[in-house]
């Protein structure tokens, strides 16, 4: 995630600079490096070489260019839309790891370190458990061991995070039959250990579900299309400046598809992706402080490529 | 469903080659080409034979065509709108399921291998069952008996998966009446069948209300007076330019309303339709594991016809 | 409603003919006969006739209609969203209904004929009950006796839907005292009789809150300035072709208001009406065969006026 | 409110009129008179004394007036959603108070009558202090008193509607210390009293925050210098039809804007505004019969002004 | 916040004034003295010095503006949404507050005097420390102590509502030891808790998450881009009046995403951001009235900025 401050207009133009390395920036680039090169061809060849062209008015432009604008601002909104209920569900991660640790604190006898440890390093592991998945790539030196030899048990195991739940589960369920927790303390800690499956299950949905390909192939054939009409148009009307003109038009109108491709995969390592390292430190961190260890959080290191504006 | 490069912008183009199966692109393939004809119909005749003709504006159309274009990305949207509630409520079932297993895991006594195994069937079973009743086609292979000649019960009711959620009630009761589970736990478990009997009603709902007819109707006869009428528009200003651009406007019209029609039906086998063989292959998986169940999961036959460009 | 095949174009036009008896259709029938004349006289008394006439370009109509346009399509929006609002409410009716009859199914005695019996013909008058609340027309036929007299006492009360869901919170604690039911039983399905009283709230809201009048009033005021104004705007540019030009505009700005008054009162009768009888039925026969009641469920009158085309 | 049939075009009109009391009508009938009266005078002024004039080309109306057209647009949506979540929350307090009062009806003994009475007393007080408390102006005779000088005791509390709520959760809470309540009777029943809350705080939400002050102020100054900039664009093109046609777009924007600020605010006594005297009265009349209480319940006086079209 | 009365609209200029010092007021004052200057610098250079200048139709602006027009209005859709999200969860940290409160007022025994207060303290010190949290800026005065030194306790941990959420727990659960809340009292309080904690959440996620950063750089792209190239544009058409005329759209179009940056951030002490103290402060009346507390809660300090117009 890029940290910024929003309210600063100068700063917006340093992604113009052809060195940064995000998916969108350097797409963008490229795609404007394309468009120019050929709104230059298509206008010199045109202009100099061919007596007969196409006519278009650029009325005709206007109108299917709406028409395109429409869709393309309802695919970005779609977009950011899944953008923000993967933060959401994070969000949502941050305050059942919090409830469970504060309802465990509060439960549990204060003498009973070992249960207060053990819950502590498994609720923990869970966001991180949950970014590897989401990441396909797990870092296991974030991982606590709750029981001894726990990270060989989770390299076994082909769902990591469902695994790490179900413990939290059966932990639960040994101290009910221990009688330390109550029916009703039993109950609401499954209620939110459920809660930890069902944002699990909400941040693979968004993974594994694009757009529709029937959907996204036509938008970027409208697109495309377009862009490649629009020199021809405005040809007649604006000579030379059409090479500018048409080029503005194709830059707005892709950059509205790439920024959306970016934000519809929210749990990447690109820079607008969502900071899953940080929000798991944080959690981490919480929980610690309220289960009274004192066990040092590791620092983040920087692999969710946080850059501060 | 079809599984793409959501960033691969080349890949869009393989969808415009006829011998593409999937119901969005063979119509849109055969719209085209009636398109073109009539186009090129109506622009030669009126050029060529007729020597008055109507008197259109192209301003006009670019009133008129922007008002079809809010309805068909209202309409697209609406629709997506559908495709995407089909999928959290599968994602919401992947939940359940886990939630349901994950929780008997834990209650039922380690040694009990046979109540373990009925959870495990039972529960695995439920997707399949509400995958065959959404597609009308129930795939007996996809089933376990869960008790003996539990496929010939099945086969003799009305309505399948309704019937294995009131199985699986059935047996929390008799668990609890037998002591096994506790109060808190029938209430938490009767919960999550009632999850069940909601996605399977929700599921329900989404196959059977398209569009209302009137809505549907309407647009479908304004998108056909609208292609009809625009050659004669285009004629004045554009020449023979009008087949081309005429066909431009009138194939991206017409996709915009065709790619809805495919999405608001997310549960049939095209191939953007959502993938429900894999997903209660998934749901099988998932639950076989946190059992330590050891049958062996049928590999999914592509009976989704999934798609990898 | 209509049940139709939303992939079939040329069954689209159907709707056109004059015959057909719903509002929409029969309604649009009428404005576009009006619009037609009225635009007709204007153009010829403006061409022939008047000299002088007011000076409108058709630019002016561009933007004045856009911004209508806009209006329109959410207003369509909201009015849909009611709709499906209504659809959802039904369809969540559908799932109570089956909830509480599979619990009681579940906990009740297998031998207690009488209650089982009960539960089964109580819970499915509830739908029957809902349907001619929102109807404000009671088929008495419809209601089963879960005891004796039933109908009679209904037919005395002023709220039939809010009596039945009473008198089975009032079973249900009968059933309770007399030990069949426990704590937990009892809490579970107050909480699906709950249900059932917040879905019959908001069916009643829907039902009881058109579009605030000023919002509607205003709508369609904007509407008919605009119709009677456009063949002025449009003659200088078009002559004859105004009759034509303008009556289309007119006629797609009319359907979309139109189309927006049927969606918006989802229980009505009309033929894109939600299939309340439909529904109904379809609760009774999940119900009667999950409780294993033998009697047989009436068939569906076509009161609801499905139309397969 | 007021009640009005949906399909009734001709009636649209009726507003029009200036003796119309309503907000909106009251407002828009003299923004109406000022337009003309701008747009008169500025058009003979420029027309017929100016000889050099702004040169204002209809093109920038078009495109400056789409975008203003687009913020109203949404404007009038989030307004709309406003009055629409305000509807909502009291349809939602009519499914509570149902519930409360059907759920007290079962559990209470049948010969406690005077427990029954609190109930049905105090429970119909809620929506009364409610409406009070968001119209700053209680109407002291609505109120029951469930225990002697009950009205006293309220007029001396700064929160009516909490202090009624928090009495009834002090009822269930005797009751439930007297054994006529279980453990989960009381959690039931001290849920709905919570949502009681929850629907009060949500009110006042809605009551206490208009649009941000930024954001409606900018609405209102791009509107005034839209409609004040109009008639100097289209006096070019239509001379002396400018007073008409400009009036119109005015009149339409500024509807779209004083519409919104009626409906944001729908707890008051306007026309458009929530009927909250007539469901209040609903919810008494419902409970009571519920209950078995033979009081009878005041006629509505007509403090809503509804008005039946 | 700002109060305002939404109908009057003479007041709505008096932002306009430059010595007002909110955000969006300064930078679009200044934004427009920019926007002024450049336009007449490029008017006058363009109409006086260069012979040949760039061939830009309107008709282009036309279309890309209402591109861009599109693209700001989500924006600022966006962050309204943002700004109410914050509000609900205000007004539902308002609703929690009082829950418990009445709660505890009803289950503690009535001469439990300390108890009583412990929660009327505890309770409203969490508003307090939430606001503290987010604006980073704890003011202690508002703090009052339910455990003598309590505020030094609070100002050595890392994250002080959370801190106040876990001591509330762990005072439910002595109590619920000491045999003074039932197993449900303390499930019921629990469930509060944890909705405090899920408030806390929402918060934070609204504050650390702006809009991504591509997106955001974009769209203040796009719209520098447009402002830049609009005299240009306009030049031929308008002549001297390009001036008056590209600030004005120029004007509108930053006003668009200068507000939005103000909106989206709803939790500092700009004049239009949420009243936290106000609301705090209500809060705290309201719990102690019900918990029967004598203590004077503090008036309001004005450091929200509340301006009455």
């Amino acid at each position: 995630m890029i940290i910024y401050n929003t309210k600063n207009w100068a700063k917006a133009f340093y992604r113009i600079l052809p060195f940064t390395k995000e998916y969108s920036s350097r797409t963008l680039n490229r795609a404007t490096l394309i468009i120019l090169i050929y709104n230059t061809l298509v206008t010199l060849i045109q202009k100099d070489l061919v007596k007969e062209h196409l006519e278009i008015d650029n009325i005709y432009f206007n109108f299917i260019g709406t028409v395109l604008g429409f869709v393309l601002v309802f695919r970005l909104n779609t977009a950011y839309g899944k953008w923000w209920e993967g933060r959401q569900l994070w969000g949502s991660l941050v305050n059942t790891c919090r409830t469970i640790a504060a309802y465990a604190h509060t439960v549990l006898p204060e003498k009973d370190r070992d249960q207060r440890e053990y819950f502590a390093l498994q609720v923990t592991n869970f966001p991180f458990a949950l970014k590897g998945h989401l990441r396909q790539n797990f870092d296991w030196e974030d991982f606590e061991e709750p029981v001894a030899n726990y990270k060989q048990t989770l390299q076994k195991v082909s769902h990591v995070p469902f695994r790490i739940s179900a413990d939290l589960n059966a932990k639960v369920e040994s101290l009910h039959k221990a009688g330390v927790f109550s029916d009703m303390d039993k109950y609401h800690l499954a209620r939110q250990v459920q809660q930890l499956n069902d944002i699990m299950g909400g941040c693979e949905r968004i993974r594994n579900t694009p757009l529709p390909y029937a959907h996204s192939s036509f938008i970027k054939k409208f697109l495309i299309f377009f862009c490649a009409a629009l020199p021809f148009g405005l040809l007649d009307s604006f000579g030379y400046s059409t090479i500018l003109l048409a080029s503005m038009v194709s830059y707005a109108m892709s950059a509205l598809e790439i920024i959306s491709e970016e934000l519809e995969e929210p749990f990447g390592k690109d820079p607008d992706d969502l900071p899953l390292n940080q929000l798991s430190t944080t959690i981490r961190k919480n929980v610690y402080e309220i289960l009274e260890q004192n066990r040092a959080v590791r620092e983040v290191k920087k692999v969710d490529s946080v850059i501060v504006y």
